[in-house]
Formats: C-alpha cells, structure tokens, sequence
C-alpha cells in the first residue's frame, strides 16, 4: 500500500507509491511504456480496464462498446480505495496510509482526436462526467479534496495518447489549493467580498490579459503568470462549486475550454499541456475546521488552469518555489486574443 | 528590464524575464543552442564571457587563463543589477523591477569532468567561490536572498555542459526559503531548539535513511522525499550560515558532497540532478523584520539538498504542489549506502 508522508521542515505531504520492489534500473529509462497496436482505452478493449465507474453511453452494454465518455479506476493507482487512514506519527514525521481514489476519464472513442478537436457537445459529456465523480466521490468522509486534472502529450506526463483525464480524490488538502482557500476566505473575512471576483472586474476594465469573454466565461493570461501562455478560465458568475454547474453552463464552459486549446495549438503547433480544475473542498470539510482546510461557499471561486509545457523546470524554480517567465502576459495574450480558433493544422 | 510579479490567488512571486520581442516559434523547440565547438567556459575563451566577478587562480592576469574557479556575470540574467526596485501595485496585483545578480560559477578549467569527478581540493575551491559570493552580495541592501544552485545534464535544465553552478540574488524571499525559515523560527520559539537539529538526532538514531555519516555532514534520504533518491546533506554542528564556514569544513563538506555525488553516479548511471544550498538570509534582513523573512542565527540550520531528475512532474503535481515519489526513502538511502563511491562508470 502506498503511505502519505509530511515533510515537517517544508511542511508538505507527499504520496510514496511504491511499498518496496522498485530497483534503480526501473528509473534509467521512461518507466511507463503502452503497447499502442492495441490501446486500452479504445472501444472493444474494455475488458483490458477495470469495470466502469460511470459511463455515458449510446447503445450496448456495460464495459461493452457504444459509450461517449467512459469513467474507470487508474489500473495502476497512486492510492488505494480500500482501508483505513491509520494517521501516525514517527518520531517528528506523520505518515498515513496512502487511501484515495484514483479513476481514468476516457473521453471519446475516437483515439485520434484530441479534447480541443472535440464538437462542444461532447466536452459537455466530458465535463457532466467530471461532475459526476466529483458528486460521487465527496460522499466519502476520508476525503479532503477531489482533483481533476488532464495531460495533454508526453512532455506534460501523459503515458497513453488516447485522450483521457484524471481523478485523483485524496485524504489531505494539498498545498497549492490550501493556498488559495485560505487566501480567499482572508480576503472575504476583510472586505465581504470575492477575490477572485475582483480580479475578474480588473481584468475586464483593464482588458490586456483577456483572451476571450463571452460574458458566462473569461478567460485570461493571469498577470503573474509561473509558464508561458499560460491561461485562466473563470465563470464570471460567482461559484465556488464547478459540481453545482448546470448543463447549460457546462455548454458555455465546453465552448469556452474548447476555443481556448484551439488557440493554444493553433498559436504553439499543439503543445504539450496541463490542466487542473481549481474547486472547493467536498462540503462535509468546509464545516468546523480551521480556516485554511475549508472554504464557505461565498468566499472561493471555481476556475480552470490551462499551463502549456514549453519551458523545462530546473533548479532554480524547484528548489526555490519562484519561477521564471520568458514571456510578458500581455504579449502571451495578445497572440492568443488574436489567434483563429477555427484554424486547424 | 525584467520584471518581479504578484499573484494575490497564489501568494506567489514570478519573474518575467523579458519584456517583450519574444514571438511564440521561440517556443516551439529548445531556446538555448550553444556552439560546443568553441565553449566560453574553457581556458583561452575568457574574452566571450563578461569579466571575472571573483577568481581562484594558479597563474596568468584577470580575464585570462590560469585560473581554478571563475565567477562571472551571466551573459544573459534574469535579473539585472542596476537601477531601483521601483515597487508598486497594479489594481490587486504588484510588481516591481527585476533588479538582482546572476552569476555562473564556473567550476573547474577542465570542460570534461563533472563535479563528482572532481578532486575534493577543486570542489573547497568551488565551495570558497559560493562562500565570497554570499559574503559580497549580501552587501547589497536591495537583496532579501541570495540562492546557490547547480544543474547537470540537459534534463536538469543546463544549457553549457562545461561544469557550472549559478548564484542568483533575489528582491524578494521564495517561498520554498521562506516557509523553512518560518517553520524553523516557529519550532524554536515553541521548544527553545532547532528543528533541523533534532530531524539530524531522529536519523542518525533511526539510521534507516542515513546514507554517510562521517561526524561532520549527515547525509540522508528525507522521510517526505518528493523525489525518487533525493538527499539532503546537512552539517552536524548547528550553524545557521554556510558563508561562516572555514575552511577546514569546508574540505569536510567537499568530501560529503564529492561522495554523494559518486553514490547518485553509481546508483543511477550518471543521471541529471539539481542541487540548491539552503542558506539564511543575509544579516539586514533578519533584524526587525516579520518572522517569516527572517531567521535569527539559532534558529534556523544550512543544509543542502540534491534531486535527481529521473521523472517528469506532470498536471497533479504542478496543478497541487503534492509530489509522488515512486521508491522508498527507506529502499532509495540503502541503495545509495551501499554503493561503492570510489566505482567509476
């Protein structure tokens, strides 16, 4: 089983995954190596994968073919869904056994098509499954906060090409989403109003980083931005819940992710990329706990991060948390702004 | 100029290393080609390289041949060192000027050898160049830190392959510095002793992550390591400034760092790594400042940490801050215990 570990000089969690048999010639060459002739995510391979979690389908039957968006257990989990946390601690260290969920979202038939080439109706499919899970996994109370995320190409870490995203619930709210959940709740207690609501005003009135708005979604190269062209997607209409999205919103936001990686790949050739969905904690974390493991629902605000993978991460940025950017914001934006996102390659 | 900026969502600052003439094909391969033919790190190429900033030499007159150590400006700096920080909000967020140094140490006259194939005597001479840049630098009142750190290998983010480290000063403290310097003050006002102190007496008791233990410098695999065989090399005796070292430490320090160093050769083939010294700040700003970007001498314990790259850092761990790490620490440290330093490959 894997464990959760804190590191009390960085005051971090991390997850070793690995309960021993790892030897250093596993970590010579790329570890993950996929046979593509015969791709698991792929219709009629369904008996590769574990049985589906959720499914969205057209015809057949389950864990056959005739499904649109396919939700299945990761075969090979960084955290196991069975058993007990076991909070320890050793000597000054904590350690807890390394429980969670991981699932694959497979989210097309198609192999070939990657999620900018989408229609929009099927992103919607995409995102009512990402909806989905985040409904069924926060029924769990061992759990602190459900990630979403997707890698785009294999210099963002993905290993199989099929278009897929990722689940990862887990028992600890990691680092960067505690930031912002108690940046906003500081925020919200000093001024009873949004953060990221009032960065959403400055954006529109300033109007150099916006590189596209549509009037349900804005989104923008964030002024501070760690990679270049890097961009952020927010609802303009507060919310701090992406679950609590109705279809219809989904539809603006399907659009709005769609047009966004088309002029990500129209202006960068079609780049590696990252995207992390930036949520609230499940609801059940958000009563009585201590300020910066929770958030109130007016006080955080929902929103995607799109990072392309371009620049390589050396030790400067990781051993110092600061990064370097070789692109002004406004410029990044502007080539996106101007981008046609109906260009194909 | 380039230019430091906030984001208020993240607590975070970034540099934007350019401000502007950048087009989005400069991102489409690897920016840096550098001519191997002619290296402006070997001996007779001293012209190609801005002057000398500090030297260690045998032999020969300024800029010229005959030096061991050599420490110039870089050609191409993140930050540059004249002008005023000139700081300011913009709306919500903030920026000031990207005023700081940046400098390469080049190692050795040798283009072939890395630095764990140095003689222990060349690497005291390396560690006497960080400890005069520290020394210098922090006369600068604008610099809140001052990093040392070294890539080898492309994979680990260098550019030159002839053997080098880089100094950079910095306006502002990072984050990962900040948090430990604030965590270590925290745990000597609660316990009246350093954290660091008591982590090397749990290790040194426990000994499953001790790697080399000479009575000078523990060397170690962290419990929380985010990366597979990561170590950390910290000084026995507390002390709160590596620029305070002597010289007869710092042979003591050569020989744990040479033999780490071995040891990852060893183990891992060569593999590209990181290492960043974890340093106090300069002195000004440890007096009357808030805890966090300061450290009182007793409180806080140098070490120096050094990652291999062996995998990539994908969505999740970008998107949380939270790493996975495939090996035991526990399995990591045995490996790299055992192996014998003086092999060569």
């Amino acid at each position: 089983m894997s464990e959760l570990r804190w590191d009390p000089l960085k005051r971090s969690w991390v997850i070793i995954t690995n309960g021993g048999g790892r030897r250093p010639r596993d970590f010579f060459v790329a570890r993950q190596q996929v046979d593509l002739s015969l791709c698991p995510f792929c219709p009629g391979q369904e008996a590769k994968t574990p049985g589906e979690l959720f499914v969205i389908r057209n015809a057949g039957s389950d864990n056959g073919p005739g499904w649109r968006v396919r939700v299945i257990p990761n075969k090979f989990p960084a955290l196991g869904i069975e058993g007990m946390l076991d909070k320890r601690s050793v000597g000054l260290y904590d350690a807890m056994n390394g429980i969670g969920a991981h699932e694959v979202i497979v989210e097309n038939p198609d192999h070939e098509r990657s999620m900018g080439e989408f229609e929009s109706a099927e992103i919607v499919d995409i995102l009512r499954a990402y909806r989905a899970r985040l409904l069924d996994l926060r029924r769990d109370v061992r759990f602190r906060y459900i990630l979403i995320f997707k890698n785009h190409g294999v210099e963002a870490g993905s290993g199989i090409p099929h278009s897929h995203s990722q689940v990862i619930a887990l028992p600890i709210t990691p680092p960067v989403a505690a930031t912002e959940l108690m940046v906003c709740r500081e925020y919200y207690e000093r001024k009873e109003r949004c953060l990221v609501c009032d960065l959403l005003l400055q954006e529109r009135a300033d109007g150099r980083h916006v590189i596209r708005d549509d009037g349900h979604f804005l989104v923008y190269a964030p002024f501070a931005s760690c990679f270049p062209f890097e961009m952020r997607i927010v609802p303009v209409r507060h919310g701090h819940d992406f679950a609590l999205m109705t279809d219809a919103e989904l539809l603006f936001l399907a659009e709005a992710l769609k047009d966004s990686l088309q002029r990500l790949s129209q202006v960068l050739h079609d780049p590696p990329y990252n995207f992390v969905l930036h949520n609230a904690p499940p609801m059940h974390q958000r009563l009585g706990k201590p300020a910066y493991w929770g958030s109130l629902p007016y006080d955080y605000h929902w929103h995607m991060e799109i990072v392309p993978r371009l620049t390589k991460i050396a030790g400067f940025e990781w051993g110092t948390g600061f990064y370097m950017n070789p692109i002004l914001p406004e410029e990044a934006a502007r080539y996106l702004r101007e981008a046609d996102p109906s260009f194909t390659l």
